[in-house]
C-alpha cells in the first residue's frame, strides 16, 4: 500500500523535501531495501576487496518503456550487469537513478522498480545508492534510469582485446537481433503473433560458467549489434576477424521480419547474448559447458581470428563469397536500450 | 579541432556505430583522457583497496545548464566529489552518463565537456567510463548528465548520523542559499548587478583539512537546502538541532534578494558548503583550520545538539524569539541540481 504518494509523480517529490523523502521511503526502498541501502547516506559504504573493480555505466532510454520480454527497468538492471560480467567480474554493486517526468503514473513506476529489484535479486546484486528527480512535464521521454555497476575482479583476470590472439575462436551464445527487433515491433505496433520477445537477461552465471576455460575476450553485442561489436574488437585488437554465416545461431521468425523490413540481425541490438573469443583448444569445450545453461543453448562457434585484413570483419555467406560487415555510419535505431 | 562532428548533435551520434565511436574519440576522449578510460571497455578496471569505499551516483537536470558560477557539467562533477567528501571518502573515479538532445549545439557540449575535465583535474579525480546516448528532439531538455563515484574511505572512517551525541557542535561552512538564488536568478533572467555567483564548487579538500579533528558526521545540504538536510540528520540521529539565526554565515544581497521574492535561504539548494557535527571541544579548532582555506573564510558555528525535540530542529531567531525549521512539504524549487 503506498498510502501517501498520488497517482501521478509530481515535481515536489524530486525536489529534496518532506515528498522526496517519502517517495524514497515508500517506493523505492519498499523494493530496493538492504542494510546498505537502508542507510539512506549522501554515499554508500561498500567493502574495499584487494583485487580489482570493474567499475561500468549506463543511461537506458528506451522506447517503449515496456516491450515484450522486460522494461526499461529490467533492462537497464540486465544491461550494467552484462557489461561488468564480460569483463570477467562479479557484479556486486548498482547505484540507479531516475529521471522521471512530472505526471508519470505512480503505478508503472512501481512496476519498473519491482522489476529492477527482482532482477537485481536473482543476480545477487545490491542496490546500494540512488537518486531520483523530476522535471517537468514534456522536459524528458516518460522516464530514464542510469545504472552504475561494480563489480569484484579476481587480480588475475584479464578479458580485454590485447589478449585476442590469431587462431582464437569466437562463440556467439545465442541468437543475434532480439532485442532490437522485439522494441522495433513495440514501438511501431507491429502485429506479430505471438509477440517477438526481446533476449533481455542477465549473462553473469552463464559466463561465470567458463572460467575455468581460457577465454581471451568477452564482449556484448548491445547497441549496433554484432557486426558493430565485432568491428571494435577487431579494431581494438588489429586482427582480422572471418565469421561463417551458416554457423550463426537463428531464428526463422527473426530472420524473416527483419528482411521484411529491410534491416539486417547482425545489425539490430542484443541484450541477451555474448561474444566470447577462446583459445581454439577450448572451444569446443566452452560449447558443451554453455549449451546446459537455459541462455546458451544456441551457443555456437561462429569464426575465427586471423592475421589478414588486420581490424575489418569479414563474412563468409551462405551463398560462398565473402564480404566486409562494414562499421557503418548509417541509421542505426535510436533508443534501443 | 573537431573536424567530422557537425555543429550539431545528431541521433546517429547516440546509436552505436561510426558517429558515436567518432564522438567519444574526437570529443569525450579528447577531454577526458586518462589511461583507465583510453582502453574503452565495457566496464573501467580500477584497483582495490582493503579498506572501504564510498560510493554515490546523481542525475543532473539543472536550468539553465550556464549559470553565473558553473555549468552543469562543474556542477555534475562537484557534487558528486562533494557527496563522497562528506562521508569522509577522497574522491578516486568518477563514470560519466550523458543524455543529450538531438540538435544540441556541439560547442555546448564543448564547454560542459571540458569544464568537467578541468573540475576532476583539479580535484586529482579519474573519469573512469562514461556512456552517452542521445534522444529525439522534444524528448529531454538539452542536456542531462549522470555521476556516479567512487572514494577510498579509511577503515576506521565513519561519518554516519549515529556517531551524533547530544552536546556536538554544528558548523556550517559557508552562506547558505547562495547556489539556489543565483539559478532562480538566472533562470528567471532577473537583472542583478553583479550577477549572483553560484559557490558550486569542490569541497573534498577543505573537508579532508580535519581529518585529525573528532568528526562525527558530515552533510553537504544541497536540494532542499540547509533546513532540509538538518532535519533528516535530527530524524537519522534521533536528536533535538539548535540553530542560532545571529551565528548563521550572511551575505546581505542573498538575505535582500531572497527576501525580496519570498524565500527562505535556509531552504536555497547549496552546491559548495558543508555542514559538520563535531565534538564540543574541537569545534573552535575546526573553525581555525575551516576559515585558513578560500571555501571556509565564513565557516561558522551554528548551533549545538541536545536530547530535547528529538528529530526536531529549532531556531533561536535574531529577535530572541524560537521556531521550528520545518520539514517542508511546500514548493521547493525543482531543477537546481
Amino acid at each position: 500500500m503506498i498510502k501517501m504518494i498520488t497517482n501521478k509523480i509530481r515535481l515536489a517529490q524530486g525536489a529534496g523535501g518532506l515528498h522526496t523523502y517519502k517517495l524514497i521511503n515508500e517506493l523505492f526502498l519498499k523494493y530496493f531495501t538492504n542494510s546498505i541501502l537502508d542507510q539512506q547516506l549522501d554515499a554508500a559504504i561498500i567493502p574495499g576487496f584487494p583485487g580489482k573493480w570493474a567499475f561500468t555505466t549506463d543511461s537506458f532510454v528506451v522506447q517503449p518503456l515496456f516491450f515484450p520480454g522486460g522494461n526499461i527497468g529490467k533492462l537497464s538492471v540486465c544491461g550494467t550487469i552484462n557489461d561488468l560480467a564480460v569483463s570477467g567480474a562479479k557484479p556486486l554493486y548498482l547505484s540507479c537513478s531516475f529521471i522521471i517526468e512530472e505526471g508519470f503514473v505512480v503505478e508503472n513506476l512501481e512496476i519498473i522498480v519491482a522489476s529492477m529489484a527482482e532482477t537485481t535479486k536473482n543476480a545477487g546484486v545490491l542496490i546500494a545508492t540512488g537518486d531520483t528527480k523530476v522535471v517537468e512535464k514534456g522536459s524528458c521521454d516518460g522516464i530514464f534510469i542510469n545504472t552504475t555497476g561494480l563489480g569484484f575482479l579476481p587480480a588475475e583476470k584479464d578479458y580485454t582485446p590485447k589478449h585476442i590472439t590469431s587462431g582464437d575462436k569466437i562463440i556467439l551464445t545465442g541468437i543475434p537481433g532480439r532485442h532490437g527487433l522485439a522494441i522495433l515491433a513495440a514501438r511501431n505496433k507491429l502485429e506479430v503473433s505471438p509477440p517477438l520477445v526481446s533476449d533481455c537477461a542477465c549473462l553473469h552465471e552463464l559466463l561465470a560458467s567458463l572460467n575455468h576455460l581460457d577465454i581471451h575476450c568477452m564482449r556484448d553485442p548491445t547497441r549496433g549489434g554484432l557486426a558493430i561489436t565485432l568491428n571494435e574488437l577487431a579494431l581494438q585488437s588489429n586482427l582480422g576477424f572471418l565469421i561463417e554465416e551458416t554457423a550463426l545461431p537463428k531464428d526463422v521468425r527473426i530472420n524473416s521480419l527483419a528482411e521484411l523490413l529491410g534491416l539486417d540481425p547482425l545489425y539490430l541490438a542484443n541484450e541477451g547474448i555474448a561474444i566470447i573469443i577462446i583459445s581454439s583448444q577450448d572451444a569446443s569445450s566452452a560449447i558443451n559447458v554453455l549449451q546446459q545453461h537455459p541462455l546458451g543453448q544456441k551457443a555456437a562457434i561462429i569464426g575465427e581470428i586471423f592475421e589478414e585484413n588486420p581490424g575489418q570483419v569479414l563474412l563468409s555467406t551462405n551463398l560462398g563469397t565473402k564480404r566486409f560487415l562494414k562499421m557503418t555510419a548509417g541509421n542505426l535505431l535510436p533508443r534501443i536500450c
